[in-house]
């Protein structure tokens, strides 16, 4: 079978490998790969900047953003063939930390997780994989077409639960959000705010592809320009690009109790003038959170595939803007300028 | 009756006045003032940089720290004469914003609160005062002679409180806490943290008076130097300083998940280099989070009147390090170096 393989570490050695097939064990999930989305991670991995093989090997099967159909499934357990799966991508590890024993290998405080397609495990970038039945997520059948947003979706469902327990701390009756970044993820955070009723506001820098569109369909807000004046009456603000300039603007102005929460990962370095006399005072005079989410783990997972289920079918397949056959992944992987999601397409 | 009062915005305008006695009015306590403790806001007061007069005054009475005993209560009430009596220092806009009318006055959104001795209603610097019996908390009468840290204390109760439901947004069971400051409110940030049963550090720079002692008698470990080392581990950290490096250095630096509660307000403005791109990765990927915590509502002032009543008495009169006359209300505004709470007696 195909699978599309990197040398981490190594930047330019992605290429498509045949590799034998993968073969029920009576344990695990014997998967079609269906979708692969593609983004920033793999990116970094596919530059050589992130990304390790599984333990004495040099290639990683790519790919964290899956969505795959049941072939074959153990006896007795709760998936079928013919179910429509999402693989969980971080694992505990074998040794885990408290919160990973726990099921919250979100929050793995020693950082011995392993992640597929990313961290000493394979990814879903292959034409059939196996997957654990304990993370796999099934997903409703009607997803078939955007179900591979799920995994992205994922990181915003946990986000969100985060903000509202942190929210939960005193009265907590949120009324309006800002996201920064229209991309998949920003979308997604979107899309959750809505799905609470609050009154959404999207920033991004471009004024034309469908972005400003897909905003507005959603009955959101779309802006352009403006953030310091924008967030001040902001209860929520997601922030998705991980710009240093923007991180900044977020932290310093939302309104009194606001909460704020990182999710961009920017690469290197960043310096920056701050006045942390001012933001500490705001801070404290204001009653401010600014917290980081990363990953999600399974509750998560279930959390996201009902926001997704929820949601307008037509709105999500407009978050896909292309699908490339696996034959042809170097062009899913190129930067193009109407993009929202690019996904590769493993069964052509 | 005597009463220290200022003309906020005046530097050194502060002055003993003789003050027409208040009296009973069918609905509100009689309060014979006991103590008064003194802390940073009082001196912003007292120079001019911060305060309030109430509505068509110039001068306000000073003072939000009190102890007083009940002289004339309403029939029928919670309050009998003799009770020992701490007020709420913040009140609700008569017009409040939804935050202040579900009590939590403590988040107030649209700033119109008052707080007594800062903003539009008098303090507790007299001999004798009104309190309503909505706002005013009953203490223990054996914590007659401390129950002046009650104001402080609500403060942390808060902070506390805050801290727990955060940590709650997932697994919690945190070991290590590291408090900046050990001054009144480092010192109570530390008592409540190990009231919690946490392995608590103290930093501050002095290596002598009778702040190390007080720490190491709390069972807690007392550090003068080196918060890089000391902070990796903390999974929180109470900041009770607002000086800018410190503040800095503990937002990068907590455990993977660790809480950061930002309670000091520094003054002015301390512009410090920043990598923001690293200070995002980090939040990002060890979910951190960094909050402000100020002021108290009702339920933190009776969390913490319970505190108190927990802690070792003998402890907490050492952190009152002088007891001044109200006639010399000056000395007991004057720094020293070993002092850790300077409280006026309003008896004497």
């Amino acid at each position: 079978m195909r699978a599309l393989t990197v040398i981490p570490g190594v930047a330019g050695s992605a290429r498509l490998d045949d590799l034998p097939e993968p073969e029920a064990d009576g344990e695990r999930l014997l998967v079609q790969g269906l979708a692969l989305g593609v983004c920033g991670t793999d990116h970094e991995i596919l530059d050589g900047e992130y990304g390790w093989a599984p333990p004495g090997r040099e290639r990683l099967i790519l790919g964290h953003e899956s969505l795959g159909r049941v072939i074959e499934a153990p006896d007795g357990g709760d998936f079928r063939a013919g179910d429509i799966v999402v693989g969980v991508v971080r694992h505990p590890d074998p040794v885990p930390c408290p919160n990973c024993a726990a099921g919250e290998w979100d929050m793995c405080r020693n950082g011995k997780y392993t992640e597929h397609g990313i961290k000493e495990l394979d990814g879903f970038a292959a034409e059939r994989y196996l997957l654990e039945p304990a993370l796999a997520v099934r997903l409703d059948p009607g997803l078939e077409r955007v179900g591979v947003l799920l995994e992205p979706a994922s990181v915003l469902a946990k986000a969100w639960e985060h903000i509202e327990a942190i929210g939960r701390r005193a009265r907590w009756e949120p009324r309006r959000a800002l996201i920064t970044g229209a991309g998949p993820v920003g979308l997604l955070a979107a899309l959750m705010a809505r799905q609470r009723g609050l009154e959404v506001h999207v920033l991004d820098r471009n004024t034309d592809g469908p972005k400003p569109g897909l905003v507005r369909d959603l009955g959101a807000d779309y802006v352009t320009e403006g953030v310091e004046g924008t967030c001040l009456d902001m209860d929520v603000i997601v922030e998705c690009t991980g710009a240093g300039k923007l991180v900044l603007d977020v932290m310093t102005c939302s309104a009194p109790g606001g909460i704020v929460c990182l999710t961009g990962i920017p690469p290197g370095s960043t310096e920056k003038k701050f006045d942390v006399a001012e933001f500490t005072r705001d801070m404290v005079l204001q009653n401010d959170v600014v917290f980081g989410s990363v990953n999600a783990n399974r509750r998560h997972y279930e959390m996201a595939a009902e926001s997704l289920a929820r949601a307008d079918r037509s709105w999500l397949e407009r978050l896909i803007t292309r699908r490339t056959p696996l034959g042809r992944w170097g062009e899913a992987l190129e930067h193009r300028a109407d993009d929202v999601k690019s996904v590769i397409d493993l069964t052509a």
